[in-house]
């Protein structure tokens, strides 16, 4: 019987994507280790943020073996922007999320590898290759950390979560206000993680992410995997995250615990 | 010939505490690296700081090695309180700085083991049992990571230098502010790394580390890792950390870098 939700691929072909991306990401990987910790220059781009040769090289290659499997597939990514976005499936790459980790020598950036079947994110990965782990989440199959089971832990109210965003610079005005409130309501908030924070929410260490100032190529691929392990991931205003969001988004561990963060959040 | 300076003890004898600082911190993360990731009670001591059991097993393990081996030392840790603190060696040890981040399975913190000497710390291990990383630090000595040397990078300016803290929120009133000008003049800030900052700090991929509300066993361990590497590392007013430090920490890895930080710093 096919469990998977109406709109989903058929299941074989979603596992033939998911080992696809695999290799997407063992590709990146490689060249990733290769640059980690060596000395390099990190230019920046229009709007100000970093990038270095591992970025670009990262996502050439995986760019080069999308056109060889999958000719016909969109590909959206960080450093080469957009070809064929408007396919039935688009691949939306990030070879480094967390740059500024990375230039650090901080392994908390990853790989985030989405594919997106008729604008919805159907498949995500979080690879991250100097710890060696690897989030898959498939859309109607669960999330898996290394090929085991992952799911998300049980916390239902603000005062018991643990919360993360990447730092509290990346709320301006009212948003900035909104996670204030939020930050005032939770057990604790941690910055610094990147993607690796959602991850770790969807292994059930962390309760609930927050972030603003996002492009599509930093959530398309945590929502497969933050939803299969059992959390919510949306916008501010709990609308479902797709290629027209405005970069603001919530991920939780629980309905409740999203309903209760949307609450404070939704002042900003 | 031996290269000390006045007040070091001989090589040999560094040597040899060196031997058992390796021995301390393998004993530590064997405990941590089972307890990682594993569901565990957070409890909060008197002033609000998490503790875990996790804590309390890899300091009373240290504490045992230290009194079988050098029962006149000396002992303080974060969580057994003072022993002989006016012995001549004081070992100074923080199981799990980074506690938050060990809670929520993100393998930024460390274990901290620092010696004293006459109130010097002229010996300091960071240790991140998850990614096997091991900063030791000699006083005279250098600095090493996992037995190779380590070095800070050539950076003497702020807008070239990387900068970390732990969070915003470590910094009150006029240090708040003074973190902020600092932050307006460097090329990139980034939070959450805890000890580990520093470590990379030694390894020259970071120029700056500045905190605040630290308690010796947060700081002890840094100063001979951070000064071995070509480091400097002092107070907010350039004074030597010892015991009776205020909490407040700049660490940089070069001199001119350290004398631009302070000047900044100099007004909070």
């Amino acid at each position: 019987m096919d469990t998977s939700p109406p709109g989903s691929p058929p299941r074989e072909s979603l596992d033939a994507y998911a080992r696809f991306a695999a290799r997407l990401a063992d590709g990146a990987g490689a060249i990733l280790r290769e640059h980690f910790r060596r000395p390099a220059a990190v230019e920046r781009k229009a709007d100000g943020s970093p990038v270095t040769a591992a970025d670009r090289a990262a996502e050439a290659a995986m760019r080069a073996l999308i056109a060889e499997q999958y000719p016909a597939h969109g590909v959206i990514g960080e450093e080469g922007g957009a070809e064929r976005p408007a396919a039935r499936y688009v691949w939306v790459l990030d070879p480094i999320d967390g740059t500024q980790a990375f230039v650090t020598g901080k392994p908390s950036f990853g790989t985030l590898i989405a594919l997106l079947e008729d604008g919805v994110p159907v498949l995500g990965v979080i690879d991250q290759p100097i710890t060696g782990e690897r989030w898959l989440g498939r859309r109607g199959q669960g999330t898996t950390l290394n090929g085991a089971a992952a799911g998300t832990r049980d916390c239902a109210a603000l005062a018991s979560a643990a919360l993360y965003a990447t730092t509290p610079h990346m709320f301006g005005g009212a948003a900035a206000a909104a996670f204030e409130r939020l930050r005032g309501e939770v057990a604790l908030t941690r910055y610094g993680a990147d993607c690796y924070a959602y991850g770790l929410l969807a292994s059930g260490f962390v309760d609930l992410v927050v972030e603003a100032s996002l492009q599509p190529y930093d959530y398309c691929a945590l929502v497969p995997v933050v939803e299969g392990a059992g959390g919510v991931m949306t916008d501010w205003e709990g609308r479902a995250l797709g290629l027209e969001s405005d970069g603001r988004v919530v991920a939780a561990g629980t309905p409740a615990l999203h309903g209760a963060a949307l609450a404070i959040l939704g002042g900003g």
